[in-house]
């Protein structure tokens, strides 16, 4: 299948390298070049702007960091869309807001242009690691087309019907939840620490008994030992995903006030110069609060 | 070895049993004394008070809901504490506030018997599988002389050391960890209902895909299907664990805010009678602000 | 001065009165055209379009629901703003959101029409009484010009200097202080009701000894009588104004969690139908939460 | 009439001072003897323990810093209620916890002693001027005769009944209020700095103009121009008054949320070294959220 592929970031590599392993004709795009290097290398084709890169693709894929990003490579001159053929499909990837994605959608609808929001779960290494997951929903047709796209992508597809805007709702609701598993831990940590209790007994307690989750032992231990460097998802995109929920919920009339508390410490967190560090370091906010300088001080 | 048992409600009775079947010498007492009939037909034996049951016992047992009823017989007249023989052993497997712990503790040192801390993590049908993890801490002499009794309890022992407060720490950490997840589970399933996405199909993606949790996949059914009826455990009992939860953040100067959210949502939904439900119930609190009647009205 | 008035409500209708009874030449316009009647016979004339009112004047004047109702008239074929003369005065009165203040700001800019942001302080009957307090700022001149209009629509003006969004953001900071005086009252009168104290004798003490202030007075008396309808500003616009704030805020760096909490509890009651009551029916949360049917029940 | 006093703290002393004043026959109690020489002075007596300065008096007035201060003096060899005698009056201006209010009113009841409850609004320079405002509850008879005491101790009595714990209740409620409003300012100016508005000419703006409460000024001033030191009623004490809050709302099944996010502030701001400043610092939790240093930095 004949693939453009625009935002080679940390999520977007990887996804794109799987996508040419599966055996399809990829044509990437990115604003800086020098990070395209690598897929050329493996048989990628490069072009020249968005417009360029769709020039007879059957499927789109874009993964970029948000509205803004997604919205400058579509819209304008040069610009993607401008140059799809009709009954094509752009797989959209990016974490989008609620209100976004729907304004995306409603413009690729009269362009005849099938829209399928494919928002992903799942970190840098998870994408390298081909075990990411995708949320897939939009026109019947365009899911069908771009399946193998998708399926190549990550180790799943998870079909969502017809609505794209129910993709992105799940990630966005997904995303609250494990930033509530962070908040949760920081506070639960900072208690137990005060408490005379280590964060990582804690953890293997809690997790190794109780949760058994991957997922609460990845960010528990990151959390624990006080690693929040690299990011695996920065900080200030948490806060851009938090501040996502909650104008979703507000447009909904869910009040979510758990959310609220989250945003409003990833706030505090920006502010403080802490939106570079991993999102998990949410869990520095309660550490502090309780006069515990850093989280790993003590432990 | 020679037990004494008090205490035969849904969490007690089993664990009793537990420890019966595990060939050890029972005696059991209960303020309602039918609920000792299947204990008595299997080989326990009856006493009359608090004071008697712990005749000549090497080891108490006790499974109170709260630091009243253990209150009440362990101390004054006819109270086991005056009847139990230095150097015994008592394991105390109700969940304490923090603040009686140590009152508890320090006056079974005055009376030289070994005070070990057991809150236990389950629920009354993981009492009666023999699933229930128990949390020891306390005098080493003392862990180890009551280690059979506990191992019998349950599935396995965790070892705290020697301070018995952390045991109590740790289990009201671990209970606030689990209402987080209700809370998260409440707001997250509202805002996909009221995103057009099920409650039930949202938690097969998180948690078939991402948490991978036992804990959230029971929880959460419970909570998408709405069965807050008969209860595990006792909203007003969450309410009353979280509150010991801010008692000894409080005391160590850990600030819980999401702690606190929690906890003023339990207290709403005591107030407006639905203390009796199971403490799941809490994600009723979330849906019934974003004005859905109730959980499982349209899922 | 010859004066366009646009948005004849509940605050447009009175203020424009005023602003007639000073002297001024008033033409008005409204969406409804009866509610001009009053004006119509009182001497001000009518025009058919937002084009058609700012024919020759030499200042706007609008007072609308929300950036949407603003947008609509100013904006577009026939809106107001392709009237206008350069160097002629827009006093937007309407609350805002800072977003779109700064919008509508650089779009004047750009037509030399001098914008002075002149959102209000008060409720209809203080608008009636000519009691409403002016927040202005702007281009110096246009402020100096607008002087006269402004002064005549209320008992005073507030002069904020060049920056128009300072006016936004004083406005946003001060409804964010009314509301959470409210949530105040809402959860002190829900306790000391619960507590055996009434909340008329108890707001007595409070507002008589302490607090002093008309503004607790009056917002207090309402709550504490249960009197919210009809409503002086409806809940709707009050989880308007608190979105604002946050979203305001959220750009600016400073995490508010207090007004997270409100906004969270007007969500709440919006989705539950009572976005028609008047805003300080916010308190009626507090008091539901409770298990209190009604503020006024038993008082 | 015949008065012992016990408490010459900075509320204390001038209060003691005032019903000397009126021309009462005063005996004093302190813990630290010092602090009675001008009492002494001015004509006073003292004792040299509880038990000493009630003997022949027909009302004792206590003011205390706690629970614990109040019953280290009245309870136990050497207390003052073993020395007080039938029918005389104990008027107990300390701010208790609701649950303790209750506990040694009863103690009072079975020795015949009557238990004023007489809470006061007001800070240490209003104890000096004679302006605090005393609330009364208790049996009529201790009321009656304890009035001219407490008339003499600042500008009126307010009367609320027979029980005892509404004056707590009250007394409680009253200090949240204040709280909230400190909550408020603080989160209010840090907005508004963060938007390039200053928070002295804010605060001008909402209390000169809207709220117009005496009590909004003072605190605003000390907030916007960081001074938090004396400490006119210290944080850890406003830390322990919102525990009193939350446990009494507990009890009588009221959720306050904002109550509890004030508590949590509080707890931080004691947990990272500030509970020795005036409790208006909590607007400093505000500010650090919102990564500005300190609250008198650029205004």
């Amino acid at each position: 299948m004949k693939v453009a592929f625009i935002g080679l970031g940390s999520m977007g590599a990887p996804i794109a390298r799987h996508i040419l392993e599966a055996g399809h004709d990829l044509t990437v795009y990115n604003r800086t070049e020098s990070k395209a290097k690598p897929l050329l290398d493996a048989g990628a084709q490069w072009a020249d702007s968005p417009r360029q890169v769709v020039r007879d693709a059957e499927c789109l894929v874009t993964m970029l960091s948000d509205d803004m990003a997604l919205n400058a490579v579509l819209m304008g001159e040069g610009g993607a869309l401008e140059g799809m053929e009709k009954d094509t499909v752009h797989v959209s990837m990016s974490t989008l807001s609620v209100e976004y994605a729907q304004q995306v959608f409603d413009y690729h609808h009269t362009l005849d242009v099938n829209y399928v929001a494919a928002p992903v779960f799942g970190r840098p290494d998870m994408a390298e690691a081909k075990k990411l997951w995708v949320l897939a929903a939009g026109p019947r047709k365009g899911i069908e087309a771009a399946r193998p796209i998708m399926e190549a992508a990550g180790q799943g597809v998870i079909d969502l019907g017809d609505n794209p805007t129910a993709a992105n709702s799940v990630k966005l609701a997904g995303n609250f939840m494990i930033a509530a598993m962070m908040e949760t831990l920081g506070e639960a940590f900072a208690f137990v620490r005060k408490s005379g209790v280590g964060a990582e007994p804690f953890l293997e307690i809690m997790n190794g008994k109780i949760f058994r989750s991957p997922i609460y032992e990845n960010y528990g231990s990151q959390i624990a030992q006080g690693r929040f460097e690299p990011a695996g998802f920065r900080l200030s995109l948490g806060l851009k995903d938090l501040r996502f929920v909650l104008a979703a919920a507000q447009a909904v009339g869910a009040p979510m006030p758990l959310a609220s508390l989250i945003h409003d410490n990833y706030l505090g967190a920006v502010a403080r110069g802490m939106g570079d560090l991993d999102w998990s370091a949410l869990a520095r906010v309660a550490s502090a609060n309780a006069g515990l300088g850093d989280v790993d001080a003590d432990d």
